[in-house]
Parts: structure tokens; C-alpha cells; sequence
């Protein structure tokens, strides 16, 4: 059993990818917040970020598999300052929103370290976080209703990074360095 | 205002398309079938079906884009005869099924006549309903945890539809027939 779990955890460890990354802007509602992360887990995200609501942290949605466990969540006080770490670290940030400058999400090149950042369910992206992101992006809507669930645009986003990923070969080789992939097979096999 | 309302129905209407849907088995959720009937909007679904759960069909949820406006949801009573009466129109049922035979979903030809069949969120697609598609279907999960959100899979799926639909120029020419059209931009102008 043991050895079966550790070997289940290595297998994850060794498709992670410390170069995809979400950042979430006041995005407040547990079920949401649960769904992201459940898509960052399954597509490889390292390590999630988000900016506090005003009203604080949600909850963890505690009824869905419980991803928050596997992707660690960084928190921010204000979103430029948490961009620009993101930009010095060498991330393209890639705002999800409608403006002059947007592009169809899939024009993309996510094998380039990405970090994808998503707005609040009501406001969405604020005006100065989309400029101060290296690219607009949009999926594009041919309904009646003007946007999707936020959970939902950040899946379609990191299934585009993940196929693209997979066709590049990178989850074929660990991107992890072996000591970082070690140590933290132990601490996730006693969490 | 008017004229240019009228537009965009006409605009989205001949977007809609008649060979795409869904079948939600007994997703109970309000938020999740909100965001499912979202994303069903976004990428045409012309009509989406629902096997209501054994506790009644959720309300929707009235803070999201209501969706359900724009696409009719039609309900039935047990998912295999819904599964049967979709094949004898002449759709392709992709179960979302982990299963023996579960292919990536990435694999299968999405401009054929289409119905993604999402299962409940605990216990996901019955048994039977998997056998009685035409295929399972399966998106890749690289992380530790066992299953997505279905309004993110249902999404996933979605939106790779979208996208080899667009490549295809089905979203080119209006698929649903002149009188159909006229009718319900009439009726959608005054709802
Ligand atoms: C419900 S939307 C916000 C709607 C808000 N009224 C606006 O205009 O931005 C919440 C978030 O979901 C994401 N989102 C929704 N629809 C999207 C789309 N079509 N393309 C890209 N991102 C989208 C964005 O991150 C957005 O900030
Ligand atoms: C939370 S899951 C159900 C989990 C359930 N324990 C099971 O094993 O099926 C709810 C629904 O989301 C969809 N879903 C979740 N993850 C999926 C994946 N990786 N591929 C395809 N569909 C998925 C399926 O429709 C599933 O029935």
C-alpha cells in the first residue's frame, strides 16, 4: 500500500511543472476556488497564486477531491507587485480579459513558463493588472451570455498549456530538480 | 437598442448548432449546471439534456449569466432511453467515463453529430449509460487527485468541440434552417 502510494506520488511529482502557473484575482467563492485547483493539479501546476478578496480567503470547498493539498496556494496582498514577481521570475502573465489588445487564448505558446491570471466572478480582471500583463487572452464566446464560469475558462486555458505540453515532451522528463522531487515525496506521503 | 439586439440574436443564432449537446446524468448542483448551460451558450449547443436527479432538478443559479434562457434544457426521466433516442437521431454519446475502453478526448471527431453524456458529481456516469455509448471518453489527468468538476470537463470537452468545429467552418453558415431561425429570433427578441 505504502509503496504504491509513494510510487503514485512520484509519478505526479515527475509530471509537475514548476513553468505553468495560475494567479487569481479576488476570485471568492469556495467552489470555484476547488475547481481551479483541481484543474491545476491535474494538468501539472506547481504552485497556484492569488491575490486576498477584500473579504478574505474562501473556504475549501471540502465535498470536492481536495487538490489544495497537492497545489501549495501563494498568497498576495495587492495583484501588480505579484505580477511583476511573476514577470521577474521569467513568466509570460497572460490576463483573461476583453480589451483591444485581446487574443484567441489558443494563439498562444504555453511551453513558454505562463502564468495565467484570472479575475473575480463579478469584476474580472481589474483595467490595471490587464496592462501590466504581457498578453490579453479570451475564449472566444458565440452565445448570448458575455462570460463563463471562471473555474471553466481556467480549465479550457490549462487543457490548451497541457496539450501543448504533452506534444512538446514536457511531462516526459521530470522538471523538478531530483532533491526538491525526493524531499517532497516524503512530505506528501505524510501529509 | 432594438435593432441592434435583433442583430446579435440573428448573429448568435446562426452560430447555434443543432449537432451539439449534452446530457447531463443527474447533475445536481445549481452552480455546476449553471456553468454548464454557460458553456454550452458560449460554443452553440443549441438544446442540452438533463436526467433528472433523484432529489428534482436544480434551480438554477440566478448569480451566474443565466444561460438557461438561451439554451433549453430538455429533461427525461431515465438516462437510457434518453441515450437511445440521441443515437437514433443520429448523435455520437461520448460517455465521460473512465473505463477500459476510454479514449483521450482529444482523439475523437467532435463535427460529427455530438452528445457529451457528464455524470453526477459523486458518483459520476452509471454504469449502464457508459456501456450504452458509443464511446468513453477520458481527459488526462497528471495530478493526485482522481476526477475534475464536470462544468470543468463538460468545458474541456466543450471547447475542443469549438475548436474543430471552427476549423471545419461549421460556425461559417447558419446550420439551423431560415424559418427555424426567424422564429426564435422573435421569440428570444421578446422573452
Ligand atoms: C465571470 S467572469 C468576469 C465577468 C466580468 N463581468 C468581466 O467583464 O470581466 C470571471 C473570470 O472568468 C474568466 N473568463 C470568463 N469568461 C472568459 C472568456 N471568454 N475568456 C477568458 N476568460 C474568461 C476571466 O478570468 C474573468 O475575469
Ligand atoms: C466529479 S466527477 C465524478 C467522480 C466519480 N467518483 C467517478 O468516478 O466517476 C463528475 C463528472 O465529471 C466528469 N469528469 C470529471 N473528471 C473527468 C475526466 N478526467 N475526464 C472526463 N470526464 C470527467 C464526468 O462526467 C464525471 O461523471
Amino acid at each position: 500500500m505504502k509503496a504504491e502510494r509513494l510510487a503514485k506520488i512520484r509519478r505526479v511529482l515527475s509530471h509537475r511543472q514548476p513553468t505553468l502557473s495560475v494567479l487569481l484575482e479576488e476570485v471568492h467563492k469556495p467552489h470555484n476556488l476547488s475547481a481551479i485547483l483541481r484543474s491545476c493539479d491535474a494538468v501539472g501546476v506547481f504552485e497556484a497564486h492569488a491575490v486576498v478578496p477584500k473579504g478574505g480567503m474562501p473556504t475549501y470547498n471540502a465535498t470536492s477531491g481536495s487538490a489544495e493539498k497537492w497545489v501549495p496556494l501563494r498568497l498576495h496582498r495587492e495583484a501588480l507587485p505579484a505580477i511583476r514577481e511573476m514577470q521577474a521570475r521569467g513568466f509570460q502573465v497572460l490576463a483573461t480579459h476583453l480589451s483591444e489588445r485581446a487574443v484567441d487564448y489558443r494563439e498562444l505558446d504555453y511551453t513558454r513558463p505562463t502564468c495565467v491570471l484570472l479575475g473575480a466572478e463579478k469584476w474580472g480582471v481589474s483595467q490595471a493588472a490587464a496592462e501590466a500583463a504581457d498578453a490579453n487572452v479570451i475564449i472566444p464566446m458565440m452565445g448570448m451570455v458575455q462570460s463563463l464560469n471562471v473555474s471553466v475558462a481556467a480549465a479550457t486555458i490549462l487543457f490548451e498549456a497541457q496539450r501543448q505540453r504533452l506534444r512538446a515532451g514536457m511531462y516526459d522528463a521530470p522538471q523538478l530538480d531530483p532533491e526538491t522531487l525526493e524531499l517532497l515525496s516524503f512530505e506528501w506521503l505524510y501529509p
